[in-house]
């Protein structure tokens, strides 16, 4: 039988300038030897492959792009070049190859043909928020995006708050940068006093700040969120 | 107003040898700067910081144990420390520090006093499993361990099956080494022929294996679990 590729998961940074700080030595090793990629935006990967290595020979690779536009027929190239013993990066925009990015229908994929999947450690702004929050780590949800409609988003808020407040575990959500402060108002407003929010910005980026209070404490110490990447969590001490 | 130190939290090895290809360069430069930790077990936390530097002045530094025996006083010795202005690592036993270990209660704590809380980038199995099973990272749930009693593991297995069939979540749960087998035995027993359930083993460690079937499939590719540090996942393609 013919040796079949490995499909690699590499992270890419949550915006910052540095790698040193996010990505392991041994990962940034073995992500400049390959030359195929499937990337969801290609500016971002080569950027991320020339901060790796000043002389990475971007000329010489193959990006396939893989993002909400592209075809069936993208991820099947890509199956492909794999099935016929050629390794493959998998480069996100930000963050975690795999998670909440297109790259995980191409992962699925790989799995169907037999194809080793290689997860590579790196920054996770949901993973470091939950770190840093100091709430429960032995149970937590992250539920994406809240829903666009004021009144349906304060509703999301509420049942995470009273699922909290029952079974003590912990709910992780974010929203587009722009939408940041109204999340935020509707939080102060809509909570009740004594539970415990945690918000955390621009992490690994200059400026990063995850701080925990309750809602009480937090309607005098709230900050400008806005273009801020952030993640909020509602949860409570141990 | 006197200065705070600040506590990082610093990630440890999940069982493999090497560091280089799990924690980045910045990461054990920064740590080995540190002489105040805060560790879940001494051994391993030791073992870590030798890796780091095999020079560490251990014999210089204060270790302050935070596990389920430790006592309040403990974390309060920790926050005195970081209120006098010393900087504090927190090192549990395996993984990232904070995320279902001791060492959140200690953030929990630092955040009501104002100190900054800093989180490093390194290993977690959850979410290098999340990565690997090209499952949805748009909306997931980390169940911590499951229950003992089989009746009741059943139940839970299947209620998350059906979430996932309704919803599209994704289900991340792992249990005690010795008890991966009957938790393996009950999956591929209970669940439904096209569930697809994904058995992530040994991550970062040699013999590392992520693999995403359907239970009918699995029935056939079942490999040997016991003693082995798994996490198994529900969910679906995207």
């Amino acid at each position: 039988m013919e040796k079949l590729g490995k499909l690699f998961l590499i992270p890419n940074t949550l915006g910052g300038e540095s790698i040193s700080d996010i990505i392991p030595d041994d990962v940034i090793k073995s992500t400049i030897l390959l030359r195929h990629f499937a990337v969801e935006e290609i500016k971002s990967a080569r950027r991320l492959l020339r901060k790796m290595d000043r002389q990475f020979p971007i000329d010489e690779c193959h990006f396939t792009l893989m993002n909400k536009h592209s075809k069936e027929s993208d991820c099947m190239k890509v199956l492909l070049k794999l099935t016929n013993g050629e390794d493959v990066g998998v480069i996100s925009e930000a963050g975690c190859a795999g998670i909440a990015d297109p790259g995980a229908e191409l992962v699925f994929l790989a799995h169907s043909q037999g194809i080793q999947v290689v997860p590579f450690v790196g920054p996770s702004s949901i993973f470091l928020a939950l770190m840093g929050s100091g709430f429960s780590g032995q149970h937590f949800t992250f539920h994406g995006y809240l829903p666009k409609e004021r009144k349906d988003r304060i509703r999301k808020m509420k049942d995470m708050e009273m699922d909290t407040r029952r079974h003590g575990g912990t709910h992780i959500f974010m929203d587009t940068p722009f939408r940041n402060m109204n999340v935020l108002e509707d939080l102060l407003n809509e909570l009740t006093d004594t539970t415990q929010l945690c918000i955390a910005s621009n992490l690994t980026i200059h400026n990063a700040l995850i701080q925990t209070h309750s809602v009480i404490e937090w309607r005098e110490k709230a900050y400008d969120l806005s273009k801020i990447p952030t993640v909020f969590l509602i949860g409570t001490g141990q």
